[in-house]
């Protein structure tokens, strides 16, 4: 069986030889899950969920960063389990990263409650029937609340998640009201925030955030992750969140 | 009789001619209430209410800034409203700034509601029972939940702002979360908010919020507020805020 599929690309992570699979046409991941990659950490020998894994992305980059023992990607359409599958084999790490086809929606009847240490999430951002374009295509749903929203995907860490666990989550700031809001019903308190500025004199566009299951409340907003220096030219901190 | 008591200082406030009555041996304004005063915008003849307003440095730099008609300072402690009531004496603010003194548990019994535009708080920051401080004396009430807590200021606003009007407030990073679940309970929905950082490489110490009372949930987390470029020394913003 060949790997790669007519029309996809292999691009080079630029971290511990690693490459993903992907399809020009389709959902390429962004810088966000780079991110989010970057803020998650795991513990050694420790159990990682990605709801809603895409490419693969999350899991591929966060294998060569945590001693984390097993990483699994759960991803809804079908497509794209199947290509994040083969980046999988492709970098032959099936033995640390399994990818499971399903939807975050029934994802405690997939795995065991309070199975995993680590939950992360790169959820599609705006809500059905927002946004300027209209969301159709394979790619809408990583962008819009298609097949779930951001309620779906604190239920199934507050279900999955030990006590103690982590949920890490890339977001837009637009929404924190609502997101904070949810976490606490779903007893996942926000416990580490870092806002993503592209400039240091711009609105904030993303933000990552750190919840710990059942945790006492107390927020700590990290100092503000500033993306570029001048345009096209990345800032220091940046170049290490990418491995360079 | 004396304006200025023994033991009182007369701070000059820099800016239209203001001057302020403190007491060095109690609680004295910090740089939270001067963001708070300059975040805070007023629509030209508006009515403005600042619960909790201690020395009443919040309403009387407004009243440089901005071209509300009437401000009111709500203030439980007697001495500090008979101190603040002083201050607006000094200025001659007589006919624009009142100062009342009264609980804010109890601002419904006092003002009409939905009778301001814009309600302002700088309040407690602490918990009671938490801090490292023992929470005795009088400039402990500042800094302590110990005569209201933040449910109780939220409701407050909830009673007395019109519908679009605006509360805005300052406070710490930590208990964001807390204050974003109990504002939207209070039907009082973020809409801007600036983080505010002693550096840029420094975690944020305090958060200023813009809220609309039944405003849409959308949030703008504006450009990062960072005081000092180098120890002792202001970032150039800072100065525009203290009106230099």
């Amino acid at each position: 069986m060949e790997l790669v599929h007519d029309g996809e690309r292999v691009d080079d992570l630029q971290r511990s030889g690693l490459h993903i699979i992907q399809d020009p046409a389709g959902f390429c991941f962004g810088m966000d899950a780079v991110l989010l990659a970057g803020y998650a950490a795991a513990p050694a020998g420790g159990r990682v969920l990605d709801l809603g894994t895409g490419t693969g992305i999350v899991p591929l980059l966060m294998s060569a960063r945590t001693r984390a023992a097993q990483l699994t990607g759960l991803e809804l359409q079908a497509k794209y389990a199947d290509m994040a599958a083969r980046s999988v084999a492709l970098n032959r790490l099936e033995e640390r990263i399994s990818i499971v086809e399903g939807d975050i929606r029934r994802a405690d009847a997939i795995f065991a409650p309070a199975s995993f240490d680590v939950v992360t999430s790169n959820p599609p951002y705006m809500t059905a029937g927002r946004g300027l374009v209209n969301p159709r295509g394979e790619a809408a749903a990583a962008r819009h609340e298609l097949f779930c929203t951001f309620d779906d995907v604190a239920r199934a860490a507050e279900k999955l998640l030990r006590g103690g666990g982590h949920l890490y989550l890339v977001h837009r700031p637009q929404r924190l009201p609502e997101l904070m809001t949810t976490l606490r019903q779903h007893r996942l308190e926000p416990k580490r925030m870092r806002l993503v500025y592209p400039y240091l004199e711009a609105p904030a566009n993303m933000v990552l955030l750190d919840c710990t299951k059942d945790g006492r409340p107390e927020l700590k907003v990290e100092k503000p992750l500033i993306i570029y220096q001048a345009p096209g030219v990345y800032r220091e901190e940046i170049l290490e969140w990418y491995g360079y």
